[in-house]
């Protein structure tokens, strides 16, 4: 994986858990979407910058996930988010998720700037996206 | 209860349960605020209903819940809704949930419709959502 | 309220949003369960304490909540638990939900240990598990 | 995709979609889990096949989802299963969602039989799982 852009942690609740006792796989999923939201909390969050590049929301197209070891109610969480590759119209992020040193699963989203074109919702060009990503990097680096 | 004007049908799934095997409280709300919705899709729908009311949204201002047997997985359960009382800026609804014939949970909700005032969101009077909800029950009756 | 057992923090995030804009309330809940459990971990977490106990699980027999303002995404929330009142066999918490020294949400459990008896589940005295959670209050205070 | 196995129908509400106003993905992936354990009740539920195969959970080791149309509150879906292989230690189900004969997602799950082994838990040759589903299906067909 590239450099991290950025990490979330969490703690596996109860509530998070299923009957066999370890985190319900949809929930692990939800921590990927909350890992990027919450880096783009850095650039003004999702709504701004929706708006700001005239856009209805930066989708998911494509999600995977491997899971590699169970997590169970309690386990403290990190979530690494790096951007793998810009394509014109989608961005893939990689994700992995530790606990005490252990990789329990790796993750990837292919997202899109959602915008309304003439003949419904379409996928835009990523540029102006990637450069407010960029810069921000940028002048952290 | 009163009449109800709704009924709303599901099966607990896995996912639904936690670590103790039951269906996680948070859900089971969730098939209150589920039924309510589906209610609405009688009218239309919440967003339909909303832009003929010139409103932002039908949202819970209170919510009560009381679990009476647990509720396991595979259950097939019955959400049934009843209006209780109107009120100028808030309606009361009743809630129950069944299993086999076995009441396994009460619930309430108390919403009102909230729409953008000038210092911000409001509760807004509900004569005209009242109007077109009871005129259906009316015409169903 | 009493003086506040328990704090837990949280960051509102897109995904707990509905399509309103603000938290759907069933998660506002969970946010309830799960500064609950996070308490627990102080104690061991839930299921050490069941098994010290001879219990199933300290579930949530009735649950209350009011919302006072909307909850967007990217809101910082504070969610303090306090033991309002130790009953024979059930607790009643209280949980205030501050936002930037805001209130925005008011809630109670009335949760209950429950264990396996001769004719089913049942709620059990809470002797034990009260002696647990004040004997820590009292190192702490 | 095969012929399908199991086929689970339900309605995008409200609580399942965001900001954008649109089905939150995990959500979608809540789906694909859903119709699952819907399919295991033809065969007496999760719980009991896995006290009968002597396995704690039959659980997910990878999964992928392409969305390739919004899901919006309302929406009425189809969710198909099909098994799409069966390797010694994993199957692969392969999901396809349809709403008002549109293809809107598709997904596959890899799902292995978790048992208790010397060193931790360990995924189980699939065997009796196999028997126990196709001839299911012998008896269907």
């Amino acid at each position: 994986m590239s450099r991290p852009a950025h990490s979330f942690s969490t703690r596996a609740s109860f509530g998070d858990c299923d009957p066999a006792g370890i985190a319900f796989y949809p929930n692990i999923l939800g921590w990927l979407d909350r890992t990027f939201h919450d880096w783009l909390w850095e650039f003004g969050g999702h709504a701004a910058l929706c708006a700001r590049l005239g856009a209805r929301g930066i989708g998911v197209m494509e999600v995977s996930a491997r899971f590699l070891a169970p997590i169970r109610e309690g386990d403290r969480l990190t979530v690494e988010l790096a951007v793998e590759e810009w394509k014109e119209r989608a961005v893939r992020l990689a994700y992995r998720i530790g606990s005490n040193d252990r990789l329990v699963a790796l993750g990837h989203e292919t997202r899109g700037l959602f915008a309304q074109g003439p003949d419904g919702m379409m996928a835009a060009r990523l540029d102006a996206l990637r450069d407010v990503l960029e810069d921000h990097e940028k002048q952290a680096g």
